[in-house]
């Protein structure tokens, strides 16, 4: 073999071995109160799960500065900031400090920013990516740091949180920065401009069956736009309604919910195979339910007996499987923040 | 840089890649019953795992051939053989046909083989790796089959099986091949033959705080024996009881034996990172009870408040963990019968 091309070789593996170590994109997927035995589930009814094509699967640990079983809030803390607070905290500290976010911090690199989910994007999983409130239920103190902050793609419910009643508007503000969809029709009409809003409820948006937009469908909008930034982009994507299917002991609901979750998990594993830069990670912020599927048939895909322990959250572990440049780094057991502290390295250093 | 060097570069490249491919021991670890709740508990009470030491992690699916819900016969086939079966066999496919085992082509490629356990070794689990029978309960057939077999290292309970009252017994033709200890006492005298049986107790061993001799040690005796074999060989160590745990809804039993269970991984694990030719996976056949923490204190190491669904098993996929060469052959989501697979194809393959 000549000495030209070992060196080739030589250097083909380090820069593949840098490229593996620096994402320019992260899309973070979290199914709220998606356990194991919801993804199980899931699986059953789906056949094989897009999150299948992951690679690398690790176990997260998800409690809380406070307690065993966490909340969303200090759980969207932990994977949004890598540092533990209370549950009930947005991004602030036990002590009331902020602390700030991959999402702030991929602002900081210039890169576009976004967050979609199928709640009131105040609720505490996304609220926890962009804004610092001591409590989870200061929605409209959220909404006004929502449209203060620097986000460029903001996809969910909550329309009602950001034009209250009873305290100044803060839509003119968002609508100041970037066109605003209310509706199906004005979501499919925004075309690919360089930010976007869709509260498209009032609210929350409601069951699966009856949203009018898929949470694949805003997720691929959201990838369609912030991918016009050359440099890079964070992506959260939450698949919100397993987590309320799991409080109410309704195991079809966290079938459909899961399989609508994965489905959008499908579009950004597209996105990062064809794109190559992207890292896709994976995960929930706690088990809800204590759930369990116990009987059903396999080859008909359906789930006929399952279980839950209670109607709140347990302390299970949660999955994570990431595929990409530096997936490698989200494998085996790790603890919540080891995934928020993670992604904020690799944001810190892309390029 | 010279075209020495890169040639050095090149092949250390390439014989570390051969290397990683072609583990010459593989150990199995089987956690019976433990689903991700139990190694959450045992987390929160042990603080860190051993189990944690693996770089690599998966999740498996369990269900049998009959049963979206395994019993611990089918999937000790599933795991042993690559082939899933009805529940209650062993190591047989639903059409009654042999099917050979892990540990059997091991045997074939020279190498020594062993099963570890804290049950009586004529229970599913460790039987399923050694010998073929259409019910899990034929107990004294099994115990004929294990003495007529070439595994050479068997601890466990079960004395009584080998020996039964009315049926031959098989007690000297195991006696032939190797020295049997049926105490501790003859258990620590028995040095390091080339092969070793103990049978410590007439039927199943006791709760952990009642057993003479730890999983820990089985597992360290168990290493010592096999590393003699310059073939190398395969091992399986069964943590039996954390299953029986779940069966009682007995929470603080299933984070004694999850510890346990654990302390046996470590020192496989610490030998395969001496050894560095030996992959450990680390698994489980089902998770039973619907089990999950609630609440409880992690600084204090105390879990307070725990919670089940009912006494059997459930669904819900399984964790996988894997060290040393070929371990991230094991990662992402597969089925139980791909853990199966890969170890034959490995042992095939082992030099």
């Amino acid at each position: 073999m000549s000495k030209k091309i070992l060196t080739a070789l030589c250097l083909t593996g380090l820069l593949l071995h840098a490229e593996e170590t620096r994402p320019k994109n992260i899309i973070l997927f979290i199914g709220d109160g998606m356990g194991i035995a919801q993804v199980t589930a899931g699986k059953i009814a789906k056949g094989t799960l897009e999150m299948e094509r992951c690679p690398v699967a690790g176990l997260a640990s998800t409690w809380s500065a406070d307690h065993l079983t966490t909340d969303s809030a200090a759980a969207a803390t932990a994977l949004a900031t890598g540092t533990k607070t209370d549950n009930g905290m947005l991004s602030l500290n036990p002590e009331g400090q902020r602390l700030k976010t991959v999402l702030e911090i991929a602002e900081d690199q210039k890169k576009s920013t976004g967050l979609v989910c199928n709640c009131a994007v105040t609720h505490a999983t996304p609220a926890g990516f962009a804004t610092h409130v001591p409590s989870r239920q200061q929605y409209v103190e959220i909404a006004r740091q929502l449209a203060d902050s620097d986000v460029d793609v903001l996809f969910g419910g909550g329309l009602a949180y950001f034009s209250p009643s009873n305290a100044p508007s803060c839509l003119p503000q968002l609508q100041n920065k970037m066109p605003l969809a209310t509706t199906a029709e004005e979501f499919y009409a925004l075309g690919t401009p360089e930010k976007a809003a869709a509260l498209l409820y009032p609210e929350h948006p409601p069951h699966v069956a009856e949203r009018t937009v898929s949470l694949k469908e805003l997720t691929q909008k959201a990838i369609e736009i912030l991918v016009q930034d050359e440099d890079g982009f964070f992506l959260m994507v939450e698949g919100s309604q397993i987590d309320w299917a799991g409080h109410k002991n309704d195991a079809a609901n966290i079938i459909s919910e899961v399989i609508d979750f994965d489905d959008a998990v499908g579009v950004g594993l597209d996105f990062a195979e064809k794109n190559g830069r992207t890292l896709v990670i994976i995960t929930a912020d706690h088990e809800t339910g204590g759930f369990a599927v116990i009987d059903g048939t396999l080859a008909e895909k359906t789930v006929s007996q399952t279980g839950f322990i209670h109607k709140k959250h347990t302390a299970s572990m949660v999955p994570v499987f990431a595929e990409g440049p530096a997936s490698s780094r989200f494998s085996g057991i790790m603890d919540n923040t080891d995934i928020g502290k993670t992604m904020i390295e690799l944001i810190q250093t892309s390029e």
